[in-house]
C-alpha cells in the first residue's frame, strides 16, 4: 500500500565529536547534523551555546551527552497523538517503549544503562491508574537493561499523555557520531521499517500483523549488542535509528565530515513487510524513511565486522548486515544498485514546517 | 481577596537518605514523603524499586538523584494550563521559568549547576519560533548559574506546550533532605507568597502588581545561597519550596524522621502581599501553603545561622528568616502563636483526586 509520508518523529539535538579517551573540550562545536527543516532548527538552536564547562565532555548533538567520569545522559519525549495513539498501545506498553526508545541512545554510545528519571503528564479523570500503568512499563523495561527509576517528576496534563524519560549510562569509551573514514563499512542491527509498516497501516484503518506490532510497540534498544561490539573493538561510529536510516545516516556523514552510500538492495527489509500490503516501492521507503525501528547503524573499519557476524547473530539472534560504504564527500546517497543512485528517500515531514 | 485552594503542581518522587560522604548504597530507602493524596500515589510508584545500582548514591526521593562523582540529576516539568498560561508569560519567560525551577533542586542539594537537558513538546503552527523564544528564555537562565544546555528533545505537541528540564549539577557534599535533629532550627531565604499571590489574582481575572508576577514569572533559584550555606557547614538538610513550605516541610519531617514545627507568624510573606488585596488570612494561606516561589527550606543545627544572618543578607540581598524549630516526634505543625497550633495549611488540591 502507499501513503502519506511518515512523520519525523524525534529530533534530537545535533552531534559533537570529541576524541577518546575523552579529554577536557572547552568550546561547543558546532552541530554537525545531517539536512532536513527540523535539524536547521536544532541547528539554530544549539548554535547559539557558549564555552562548554570542561566536566561535560560532549555537548548537545551527539545520541547522549558526556559527563566527567564517563556518565552518559540523553532525554526522549514520547507525546500522544504524536508518537503513538492510545488505541495503539496499552499504558503499559507506553511506559516501556518510551524507556526502550530512550535507551537505545545509551546503545548508540555503548554505554551500560545505570539509571531513568521518568517524568509523565497525564490526564484526569484517570491519571493515578495511567501513572500506576506506565510507570510499572518503565520500571519493568528499564530493569530488563539493568536500569532503575532514580527519580523524576508528575503532573496532570490539560490534554495528552506526555512521558518525557532521561535515560543514565556509564561507559568509558562512548562511541560517537563523528568517526567515520573513507573506506569504512556501514552496518544495520536487525530489520528496518516494521514500525513503520505497523504505523502505516494504523493511520489507513487497518490493523497491522502482529509482527508488525511488535515491531511499532516493543522496539528493543541494542544495548548488549552494542556493548559487545565496542568491547570487540570494531565500532568507529554509531547512532540509532529513530528516523529512518537515510534521513539518520546524515548525521554520520555530517559528523565525520564524510559521504555515506547506502545500497538499497541491501537495507534489511522487517521480515513482515514481504505481505502483500505493500508494495515493493513502500517497503523501500518504509525500511529507509521510516523511523522509530530503534537499531543501531554502525560505522566499522573495513573488514572488522565480517568475521564476526556469525557469531553476533548466533550470540544475540539479530541480524547484522552491511548495508554500505563510506566515501570522502558530504551526505547520504542511496544507491539502487552498484553504481546508479535511487531517489534520496526523505525521513518525511518536520514537525514545524511552517517556520523552518 | 479568598479564593479556591492553590493547585499543588509538582510531586517530585520521594526522599532517599544517605550519608555523607556518600558510601555506595545496595538497597532503595523507603520513600519518605509527607502526607498527601498525590504523594501517596507517588508513594506507591516508586516503593516498588528493587536495589539500587552501586553507583547511585541516591535514588528516588530526594531533590536530586546523585551520582558516583557527585553528579546530581533532577527533571521538572512545566505544562500550559497546569503550571502557567500563555497570557501570564512570554514564552522566553517560560523557558526561563522552568530551568529556574529546575534549577532550584540543584539548590536544594547545594550543588553547582553544570548543564542541562531540554525537552520541549509545541504546538503547531508556530512550532519553530516558540522553540527558538523558549531555547533563548531557558538558555539564559542556564547560563546565569553556569550551565549549558547539553542537549534535549525536540517534539510536535498535539495541545500544550510542554517543557521538561532535566538540570545536572556537581556537589562533593549533597545536601539531602533528610538528616534533621531534634533541636534543630528550620529557616527559609526569601519571602513566601508572592508567586501564590499573582496566580490567585490571574485566577480571579485580576492583574497582579509587578512585584507578585515578578515573583511568579522570574523565580530565582537559590544557588549562590546554598552554597555559600553549605560551604560555611550549616546545612544539616534542605529542600526547595515548590508545593509551599507547609506542605514541603512535611518532607523534612518524614525524611529526618522528626516532627517539623513552623510558627505562622515567624513566616516571612511576600511584601507585596501587604495590599488591600488579600485579608490577613489569605496571605498567611498563600505564604504557607502557595506553591512555586522556589525558596529554601533549611535545616540548621541550633544556633549555626543567627550569627551569620547579618552577612548572608548583605552579601545575597535576600532575607534569610528562622521560621520554627525541629522537634522529637512526626509530621509538621503550623502554630498561629507559641504554643497553640493553628488550623493546618493545606498544600491544596492533588494533580489526580479521583485515585488516589
Amino acid at each position: 500500500m502507499d501513503g502519506p509520508p511518515l512523520p519525523l518523529r524525534h529530533a534530537r539535538h545535533g552531534s559533537g565529536t570529541v576524541s577518546d579517551p575523552l579529554p577536557p573540550r572547552s568550546h561547543l562545536p558546532g552541530p554537525a547534523l545531517g539536512p532536513g527543516g527540523e535539524f536547521d532548527l536544532i541547528r539554530r538552536l544549539i548554535g547559539r551555546g557558549g564555552p562548554l564547562p570542561p566536566e561535560l565532555r560532549v555537548g548537545p548533538g551527539d545520541d547522549a551527552a558526556v559527563l566527567e567520569g564517563g556518565w552518559c545522559l540523553s532525554s526522549d519525549l514520547a507525546i500522544e497523538e504524536v508518537h503513538f495513539r492510545r488505541d495503539w498501545l496499552t499504558a503499559r506498553e507506553i511506559g516501556a517503549r518510551a524507556v526502550a526508545a530512550a535507551l537505545s541512545d545509551l546503545a548508540a554510545m555503548a554505554a551500560r544503562p545505570v539509571a531513568i528519571l521518568l517524568s509523565m503528564a497525564l490526564p484526569s479523570p484517570g491519571g493515578a491508574e495511567l501513572a500506576e500503568e506506565l510507570q510499572e512499563g518503565a520500571a519493568g523495561e528499564a530493569a530488563r537493561f539493568g536500569a532503575v527509576i532514580a527519580g523524576g517528576d508528575l503532573s496532570r496534563s490539560p490534554g495528552p499523555i506526555v512521558v518525557d524519560v532521561t535515560v543514565i549510562g556509564r561507559t568509558p569509551h562512548p562511541v560517537l557520531r563523528s568517526g567515520a573514514l573513507p573506506g569504512d563499512e556501514v552496518w544495520v542491527t536487525g530489520a528496518l521499517g516494521g514500525a513503520a509498516g505497523a504505523v502505516r497501516l494504523w493511520l489507513a484503518g487497518e490493523v497491522p500483523p502482529p509482527a508488525l506490532r511488535q515491531a511499532f510497540a516493543h522496539p528493543t534498544p541494542r544495548i548488549s549488542e552494542a556493548l559487545w561490539l565496542a568491547g570487540e573493538g570494531c565500532l568507529r561510529a554509531a547512532l540509532d535509528l529513530s528516523d529512518g536510516v537515510a534521513g539518520d545516516a546524515g548525521h554520520l556523514a555530517a559528523a565525520g565530515g564524510v559521504r555515506v552510500v547506502i545500497e538499497a538492495g541491501l537495507v534489511p527489509l522487517h521480515p513482515a513487510l514481504l505481505s502483500g500490503d505493500f508494495s515493493e516501492a513502500v517497503r523501500l521507503e518504509l525500511a529507509l524513511g521510516g523511523g522509530e525501528d530503534y537499531e543501531l547503524c554502525l560505522i566499522t573499519p573495513p573488514g572488522a565486522l565480517a568475521g564476526r557476524k556469525g557469531e553476533f547473530e548466533k550470540r544475540f539472534g539479530v541480524p547484522l548486515t552491511r548495508i554500505g560504504r563510506v566515501e570522502s564527500g558530504a551526505g547520504v546517497e542511496v544507491r539502487d544498485e552498484p553504481g546508479r543512485s535511487a531517489p534520496r528517500v526523505s525521513g518525511g515531514f518536520s514537525h514545524f514546517t511552517e517556520g523552518v
